[in-house]
């Protein structure tokens, strides 16, 4: 590079493409700090070239761009805001299926959401990153602590080149900071002992460092999941990383003692079908004959089902499908239930052990789906979150997989199954079948478990459906089986508000 | 320093104490490296002072050295390994109160213990660290991706002085990295496009860098909730950074409506106390005449309770406590429901509204208790872990709590409260009660909510309880009421299993 002359006026450097360019755009851990860089040969030092009566105001009005420019790179990289969802063609637009005066409703929904955000939500999600050619050293993942409970950080140092003195800070803001107090005759300073920012002065880095080895963390009030950053600073590098605080949480575990009556209760729901419930009710003793059954009965004019292993419940009449289906699956003692339909019939490809197999090798399934008939029905589902306002986009795209369950050619893994399946007790609970849904329901459970259960359907184990029947209660169940059209719109309401959807597609 | 000969024999440096001193214990973040050191103006440069002829071999046998010390030192920064729990004095001792031959149990119990840290646990929980002086940019925390969608990678860089010539590797498990095939005339190399080893060389740093912005990651298989570990790599700089791979969960959000009625409802669970029933109902219906009220019912004997907005559900006689429990709320619809005993009486002090007042206010709390008659009675839980062996360690503290409710000094943080309280119905659903618990029951609701519930107290909020009365049914009543031992027994037992406890004390 030519060599330049001293004389740049002020113009010239503000207009030098050079002195002005900002950084590329880092991602920040809140304040970057890439650390001072090594000017090439032969490399003009700037600060050389700046009259020496200008130094002071250049170099102040240059950082205070800097600055700016930093806070713009923040505000870019906090976690992306929520962008408008695209529905797919062919989906209702739920606001069209609202009551009129929507408006109150649209500002109900928009503050559930916000209570949904600070319940879910925590610093535990910021994006954060490791600046590079830093002297700092500190844990990124995995360091958790117990609500108010002094634990030690792991991992905090300093690698710096050497100098006279060296000066680190931490700070946080849900807790306070502790070290030991150095020994008389170590050069060290402490300041901030238990407070939230603490700083740590010394002349050797060894003493420096076996101080910083001593740091605990303690946070202020009791949570059972949420997160704290601490800023750890030397000079102008800094940076920042999480602190998860947890109250630690005792396993919930299922004895599944030495048979398929003490791994698995059939649960069912029956209204207006007596007849065909004792068809099913004959063809499962035929199979399993002291295996638990659950029945949630919403009849008219109910009839005591009769025999051991047999629970039977009474609700109030026609209090509805769903209400039904939480109720019996609220009463399961057994690790496992497989739910059933009272129209279907048990075969000799019912089999219940067979589900189980598949469940006990992979852990981490929540509900396994067989075949009904001939029919091994399945979906998955293609859920956008949306914007806060208009909310987000569903899709059920029937008869779609993802990929064979490894191991389980014949099984693969879905979003959404039959209504014959097993199912870990504990995992079906947690997300419910959402008793305002009365007659026609099936996809809004798995809507409801987008995310919370893991789903896959299996070809090889199979229930036969009932023919349909005709008895003294068939009309009667026909007119609430068939609801009128209100009921689809009220259910459609409900996924407005309930899901905070914008539109949604039952393909 | 004294300046040495160059003749030092290979016994003199395996013998001199700063040629094998190894590194301080650093955390590694898989295999750490804190970068090239400066060495101290005067220091004896040791390379130098290896005989040419065994410079190779002494430098393969050091570097074999240090590999295994990474390892070890690795192999001691792994989470912490689960440590046995000290018991509170007086506790009980669970294995004590086990059926003999209880070798089974204790398998069966470790095999559930196994399952579910598959299901609870994953590479997001593992330790790691920034190392110091690394030329390497990443992300620390929040990059979440969802499951077999290509995102890219945000924050990578290099920041590494000038050399001829940069060669960069990113490595992960569960998934595949690509990135833009470079443009004809730049020199860039990539090896491993698509697949879990991604290779980028060049001699430009700016081109290595624009290609390691456009790098994008795609996990493998369908997952919920999971992570990656990606190693980033640069020379002898290694860095490892999380992924998380999240399937978006839709909310389920509650309508609140207008007024009090659409907001909280009433649960209760009745057995054999009809009389008492009755006089709870009339005292509900003084203050709050249109409140829904659901009782679940497992009287031997079931009468029908009459009246607008009453859910009565009939049970198996004397199903149960606990059962009964989640059946009440396994058909709650609104936001939050009332826990009522059945011979507490509605006061001018119940007013509901107030309880709903500190719930909208601190929307991170799920259950709110109050007092009946006089009492406030909570508690708190001391719960640690344990080993995988043994199990944890649970005590039960009555009358102690954490802090006061920021803006609410008459409330109070604590693990559990009376019988009495105003609960978020999804946070209470997903915990649930247990239905092996028939008889005696209170605090294991909330020992199972340990971790899950955000739970508080509150002084300014009672309902009163009905003296004991003597009817009919009162001596059937007691002789279920008061279970005999063998009830307390199966309930310990049940901690053992369920919570994999080693000890229990209720203090």
């Amino acid at each position: 590079m030519t060599k330049k002359s001293n004389e740049f006026s002020l113009q010239d450097l503000q207009s030098n493409p050079h002195f002005h360019r900002l950084p590329p755009p880092l991602p920040p851990s809140h304040l970057p700090s890439p650390g001072p860089c090594t000017c090439a040969n032969g490399s003009t030092l700037l600060k050389n070239v700046v009259p020496k009566n200008q130094a002071v105001e250049l170099r102040k009005r240059r950082e205070k761009e800097f600055q700016q420019h930093k806070a713009r790179v923040l505000a870019r990289n906090q976690l992306p805001s929520k962008t408008a969802c695209t529905c797919s063609p062919g989906s209702t637009q739920l606001k069209d299926r609202l009551p009129p005066d929507s408006e109150e409703l649209f500002k109900r929904r928009a503050k559930e959401l916000q209570q949904h955000k600070a319940r879910t939500e925590s610093v535990l999600s910021t994006r954060l990153y490791a600046p590079s050619n830093s002297p700092l050293q500190y844990p990124i993942q995995g360091f958790k602590v117990r609500p108010m409970t002094p634990t030690f950080i792991p991992g905090l140092a300093l690698h710096a080149e050497q100098r006279s003195n060296y000066t680190v800070s931490l700070e946080v803001s849900e807790g306070v900071l502790r070290t030991t107090i150095p020994a008389k005759g170590v050069q060290v300073i402490v300041t901030g002992n238990g407070e939230s920012r603490l700083m740590v002065e010394s002349s050797s880095l060894e003493a420096l460092n076996e101080l910083l080895a001593d740091v605990s963390y303690t946070s202020t009030i009791y949570h059972i999941h949420t997160g704290d950053l601490a800023t750890f600073q030397f000079e102008d590098h800094e940076a920042v990383f999480p602190i998860t605080i947890k109250q630690p949480q005792p396993p919930v575990l299922y004895d599944m003692g030495t048979d398929i009556n003490s791994q698995v209760t059939i649960t069912t729901k029956t209204f207006l079908r007596y007849p065909e419930l004792n068809a099913l009710l004959k063809t499962i003793r035929e199979f399993y004959k002291d295996i638990e059954i659950i029945i949630a009965d919403d009849s008219m004019k109910p009839e005591k089902i009769p025999g051991p292993h047999i629970q039977q419940f009474i609700m109030p009449p026609a209090q509805g499908w769903f209400a039904g289906r939480n109720l019996a699956v609220s009463q399961v003692t057994t690790k496992y239930f497989l739910w059933v339909d009272d129209d279907f019939l048990f075969t000799k490809w019912t089999k219940i052990e067979e589900l189980v197999k598949v469940m006990e090798a992979n852990p981490e399934l929540d509900v396994l789906g067989g075949k009904v008939g001939g029919d091994q029905f399945y979906f998955s589902l293609i859920y956008d979150e949306g914007d806060e306002v208009e909310g987000g986009c569903m899709y059920r795209k029937s008869r779609r997989r993802f990929h064979s369950l490894p191991g389980y050619p014949q099984c693969s893994v879905v979003n959404g199954v039959v209504n014959f399946f097993l199912a870990r007790t504990d995992a079906v609970q947690r997300v419910g079948f959402d008793p305002q849904l009365k007659r026609l329901a099936h996809s809004e459970f798995f809507m409801d478990g987008l995310g919370s259960l893991m789903v896959a359907t299996c070809g090889h184990v199979s229930v036969s459906h009932q023919a349909r029947q005709k008895h003294k209660d068939t009309r009667l169940y026909k007119a609430f089986r068939y609801p009128p059209r209100s009921d689809a719109r009220s259910k459609l309401q409900l996924h407005f508000f309930k899901n905070h959807l914008k539109c949604i597609k039952y393909g």
